[in-house]
């Protein structure tokens, strides 16, 4: 088994992190590094679960503070083992994980390994199947089990931010849109009727679709209305009966769940149209007190997160949640992902500072 | 083997021969109990190539006629055996490949068994793989091995044609109609530009599309342009980079296959085209001598095929070519494939009238 060392620099906890490759559902051997690094320390009561670890101090303090991040990562595509890279003169990491998140997860073990006295209750969590469906989620199934383990008055994702705070996040509501027709042969196609030609008007409503740019909280949220998948067609010489188009709707957190819902209804209004997804956003709770004394600490200008995240699970919970973390997230999942390496250190040092502060 | 016996009825012989499954690529066993119900006829000279069987009389006589007909199916898919059943009060034979085109086969069976001495050469051509790609095709494949045993002055293809003469066939074209984007993530859409978004006016000009009736040597035929298939989509959270419309059109005899490719290209100018397969239709070739005494014989009103047919093959070899068979071609390819038992005697005494006029 690898073994982590803690007491290394957070860069090169990301290395070593990162070249132990832990793609959703095959994070066992990363979970019992960190297992095995975290189990010894005195100031910490660990929780494991699968491959979720949760890690807690117990001083007493008023406040309790969780830090989280995900330990699995997309699949890996030729970009590991990690690589150091200088790009514009500055040094980065290079490699699948760098970004998406274990640059942030890097930051967060040696954090909860070195400070053993923080000004606020802390509650680790590294967790498993964060990629994939919720429903596999290590998040998913603790808050079904110990939902007490997710207690708190504020929570802070290590998701990439850019070393910014990212308040909230969009939606995500998933539908699939679908016309029906008549099949026949395809040199006798008056007989029948073409369910593809019937989806035209959905795809010219899709293109015209002009999305809402929503403030909320003084953070702006850009929402999306998109195909992102179609598909028809019985045979090359068959007139089709059924098309389906799979919209993917991304919405500002002023929307609840019933509310977006109608708003996909009304926008395909007189076609058949299945939700068959939906996860509300979370709202940006930066007005929650310890979120603003935080943001002040690190000294970032809040940002609205576009993606949605498990910041959105807090949220649900009475709990306020951010994103803060190391790495650019539009090179998340990409095959070029890559983090500064100073974003690494700034966002250790944000942290630190906070959680430090007489 | 099963043995065919060609003195049966022409409704028995179908009987027996759909009861032998010949799905396309399975068609050894049919063809050699043909091989050899026909091998020991004197008055027939056998060609055996591959499941191909051609069958030749040499009488000098001064015209020779080509009758063909497919011996394979399209999947049988739950139809066979074949049944007897009567439907409003008229009887039947149901099954795969009643219709399309074992019917037809059986009375060319028993003709060539039966007519010694036709007052043309006749020559009988039971091919394979008619229902797949036309490169398996058996006539493909002897056209270019032995064009020779083409000639002739008249060809009569045993489709069904519900008992009437069906003249020639519309032309076919496949071609697949493309939009390109830029990939993205599904949660920041503005970066990346959508395919499926932009192949809605793929779909508006074909659902506006209002396709030309053509009359050719006196028949009309109905043209048809229409999607088969639609695809397109990465993943649900991913921006589509490529959409791809298959189209299908099915073009009068009086197109040629350049014609058919430029009006395709200018229906949807402005994207990206490519045509994958293109077959030109037949003129009808009613106004050769013998076909006009052939309509005359079996006192058909002669109507247009829509559908391709191998008639087009003779027609390009030059050999004027019409569609004569029992069984409703709108019941080709149907699971409830079903022929009625007169319109099998009314071909065979057509043909049979026909070529032993005096």
């Amino acid at each position: 088994m690898p073994v982590l060392d803690l007491s290394a620099s957070s860069v090169d906890l990301t290395r070593a992190i990162c070249d132990i490759p832990s793609v959703s559902g095959d994070e066992v051997t990363l979970a019992d590094a960190i297992d095995a690094a975290i189990r010894p320390l005195s100031h910490l009561t660990l929780h494991r679960d699968g491959d979720t670890i949760i890690a807690r101090t117990d001083l007493g303090r008023a406040q309790r503070v969780v830090i989280a991040g995900h330990i699995d990562t997309v699949p890996v595509n030729g970009n590991l083992p990690t690589r150091d890279v200088v790009i514009d003169g500055e040094p980065h990491l290079w490699g699948r994980g760098t970004v998406d998140m274990k640059a942030g997860v890097a930051v967060q073990l040696k954090l909860a390994a070195e400070l053993v006295s923080p000004r606020v209750d802390i509650t680790w969590m590294w967790y498993d199947h964060e990629e994939v469906d919720a429903d596999l989620n290590g998040l998913t199934r603790l808050s079904r089990t110990r939902p007490d383990l997710f207690a708190g008055d504020f929570a802070i994702l290590g998701e990439p931010s850019g070393g910014e705070v990212e308040g909230g996040c969009n939606g995500n509501l998933r539908a699939i849109v679908r016309t029906h027709g008549v099949r026949a042969h395809s040199a006798r196609s008056w007989i029948g009727e073409n369910a593809i030609h019937r989806a035209a008007p959905i795809l010219a409503r899709l293109a015209e679709y002009r999305p809402r740019d929503v403030t909320v909280e003084g953070l702006t949220y850009r929402e999306g209305l998109n195909a992102v998948r179609i598909g028809g067609g019985v045979a090359g010489n068959v007139i089709p009966d059924l098309c389906e188009v799979e919209v993917n709707y991304r919405f500002a957190p002023s929307r609840d769940a019933a509310e977006a819902s109608r708003h996909v209804r009304s926008v395909f209004e007189g076609f058949d149209v299945e939700i068959v997804d939906l996860a509300e956003g979370a709202r940006p709770g930066l007005d929650a007190p310890l979120a603003q004394e935080f943001v002040a600490a690190v000294g970032a200008v809040p940002r609205p997160k576009y993606g949605w995240t498990d910041v959105a699970r807090f949220s649900a919970l009475g709990v306020p949640a951010v994103n803060y973390g190391p790495g650019d997230p539009h090179l998340a999942h990409h095959d070029e992902e890559r983090v500064p390496l100073a974003q690494i250190e700034a966002v250790e040092r944000g942290l630190r500072s906070w959680l430090t502060a007489p």
